[in-house]
């Protein structure tokens, strides 16, 4: 089985050879432009077929993925990487399979590509039509979850774009089967394999050269930590899709249902602390900060979690710490919760959006105009009103895959699935109008 | 009259006398981004009532307009400004007239704000809406034409933007005026005037700062040429919706309907030449090229368009000048139209999508197959079958008032108007809803 996976060398093989890594970086990415050109002729068929078939051979070659897994395992173990890290990077026969039910999902989703956004005759005649058409070629950038070289790369055929990956190197054994395998399928199923570049080289620069070819490359997308995202927007000289970490706030209104607030604070602090949209900020109204505090302290204790809190905090909740401005700031992803006690809602939405990441952020109340408000005023991709900041999340939005959580407002905002992969163009028929 | 413009100073008249400029553009960014906020809470009426009164103003206020105009054109005489560009510079009492309509034209347009652009209610009963926010603080830069300063503001602030607008220095004084007006009609319809901010200093540093300011401004809008535009591309630290100027192509395909390709041709090329739809290349299957360019260059004579094409062009139009690969790439603005005859449709869209700027590019055909390929294939803005490439255009499209059109696929692609100045958020109600 896993000489099976070495039967089709990756095009990119040789040219990782070739002494230029700017030379490799430039081939690499003018096949990509050249197969996103040849898939605007692929049928949607032909993309959902490849993703099934891709599902069924990862079931099938299992073993030789989970052998190419072991040698990533072995190297990690030298590179001295956490007990954590190591378990993202590890893969079993129940994660292949997770994989696999995940790209077969995918091909039940509507294609976006081909979509009459918009369409209309004008007074003269014109007939205009505003169409769905894919990005291009979509440079991604990610860590360690070998996963993610599987999703990454079937949101982006399904879109209609080319992509370019850029794993970790801790998981390069296991990306490389995984888009060998890929590759493999999408010939048998009409799609160019060069649809999928694997950045083969542990070479950091070659992340450089590419950033810098705006001419082949439509799009990057960084995800990680956000030295990453940070060095990326300082280097690409193409769009980039942001996906920043979350500050996340749950505000208590002087009007919402205490009960109701407990339950829903504990669930976005504690229902999975290390996570972008997980509740890392609480500020409460001081009408029911002493009603309110205590029992949310209470049913927090199981779940270990300190408070940091202002002055009037400390006096409901005496074992809460002192918060210092920097707290407010804070996204800890861990058991940590940095609150305050506001005199208003005003105070509460001038809080979110100075302090915030403009990610995720979820208002308590009962009242009409507190939520109207809040919702409108509140600068965040998503904004919740007595729900839990962890529903922001594509799969919790109904939209199928997602590639990452944009905190930009540019292009794309919040979850982004297959649609937020493309672009329109106008289609204009005429029967040989002049102006 | 005068006096009565000079009677409300402008806030940044202060603050461009403070001795560092860089302080000066973050007051003025900061201001900006608090009026943003406040926008905000400003209903749709207010917004046109604004526009509304603004177009009375601007009647009335026509001779101290036109008195600031003459200080621009008497500077720009000692500028050397070449005779177009004055004319650009130039306003008259019907070209005031012209501003104030165009504001009150974009008064009857609905408001992009709050559109929900689409909703549903998820299988566990939270209710999701995406709907339509502005996108914050827009930095506009522009060169001369007075008339822009109005319509930028216009559409920005019905956009529920603030802007942030650097017109070009000659037109200083015409800028200046119209900024004050529109302040003024501001305060009065509670709007606050800080949406509108005006750069106030010749310094070409002022841009620079206000360029790596990603923590206020959401959007930088570079219209002028190309050396502007990629200045801004290259220091902005935000989002940047470029537009390029266009090498906008007609293709003749083997089956048009060659009275009709003469007569489209004609008007894509010469209605008026020095604009970004206007056609710049034609390329004609090589099946009708003999019966084609004669007629073509024919009707192109009273328009003393010279050709430059390459051998069997010039074996058919012997008139025609020989082209360079230069040519090809060259956007003219003026009365040149390059030609190549091609063997094949495949060979027309590869040169285009090569040469072209992805801006308008137009077939000729009755052929519905080669109709399709040439929409889905020809990677541009806006594609046209059997129409003039200079209806590629905002009002032409039924868009209403534009800021410009983006060649970019990213975010916006096309006549950017009130809907491009936009984003959207997820707005998400649930009754306590956890995970």
């Amino acid at each position: 089985m896993v000489t099976e996976l070495h039967a089709t060398e990756l095009n990119s093989s040789d040219l990782k050879n070739s002494p230029d890594l700017k030379t490799y970086c430039r081939q690499l990415a003018e096949q990509a432009r050249a197969a996103a050109h040849h898939l605007l002729r692929v049928s949607g068929q032909a993309k959902d077929d490849w993703l099934r078939r891709s599902a069924a051979e990862l079931r099938r070659q299992c073993p030789a993925i989970l052998a190419a897994n072991q040698q990533d395992l072995e190297r990690a173990a030298g590179l001295g990487l956490s007990d954590a890290s190591i378990d993202r990077l590890r893969l079993d026969a129940g994660r292949v399979e997770a994989i696999a039910s995940g790209l077969e999902q995918l091909a039940y989703l509507p294609h976006p590509v081909g979509e009459v956004v918009e369409g209309y005759t004008r007074p003269n005649g014109l007939r205009i039509c505003k169409v769905r058409v894919p990005l291009g070629v979509v440079f991604f950038i990610y860590e360690s979850r070998p996963n993610v070289t599987a999703d990454a790369a079937a949101i982006a055929i399904k879109s209609g774009n080319a992509v370019i990956l850029r794993g970790g190197t801790e998981a390069a054994h296991s990306s490389r089967a995984l888009v060998r395998l890929l590759q493999q399928t999408a010939t048998q199923c009409g799609i160019p394999p060069q649809a999928i570049q694997w950045v083969d080289t542990p070479d950091r620069e070659a992340v450089g050269h590419l950033l810098a070819m705006a001419d082949l490359i439509d799009v990057v997308i960084p995800r990680g930590g956000e030295s990453l995202i940070r060095r990326v927007v300082a280097e690409a000289r193409m769009p980039v899709i942001k996906h920043f970490s979350g500050n996340c706030h749950v505000y208590v209104d002087r009007t919402a249902d205490l009960e109701m607030a407990v339950r829903v604070t504990v669930n976005a602090k504690c229902q999975r602390m290390g996570v972008c949209n997980a509740c890392e900020s609480l500020l409460v109204h001081r009408q029911v900060a002493a009603a309110f505090l205590p029992k949310l302290a209470e049913a927090l204790q199981p779940h270990q979690v300190v408070l940091r809190g202002d002055e009037l905090t400390r006096r409901y909740v005496p074992a809460a710490e002192p918060a210092t401005e920097e707290d407010y700031r804070t996204e800890y992803l861990g058991p940590l919760l940095s609150v305050k006690v506001v005199e208003t809602l005003d105070e509460a939405i001038e809080h979110i959006n100075r302090y915030g990441s403009h990610h995720t952020d979820a208002i308590l109340t009962q009242d009409l105009e507190s939520a109207r408000r809040f919702v409108t005023e509140v600068d965040s991709a998503a904004v919740m009103v007595n729900a839990s900041t962890r529903f922001h999340d594509g799969g919790e939005f109904g939209l199928g895959a997602e590639i990452g959580i944009s905190t930009d407002k540019f292009h794309a905002r919040g979850p982004c699935g297959l649609r937020e992969l493309t672009s329109y163009k106008w289609v204009v028929y005429g029967d040989g109008h002049v102006r």
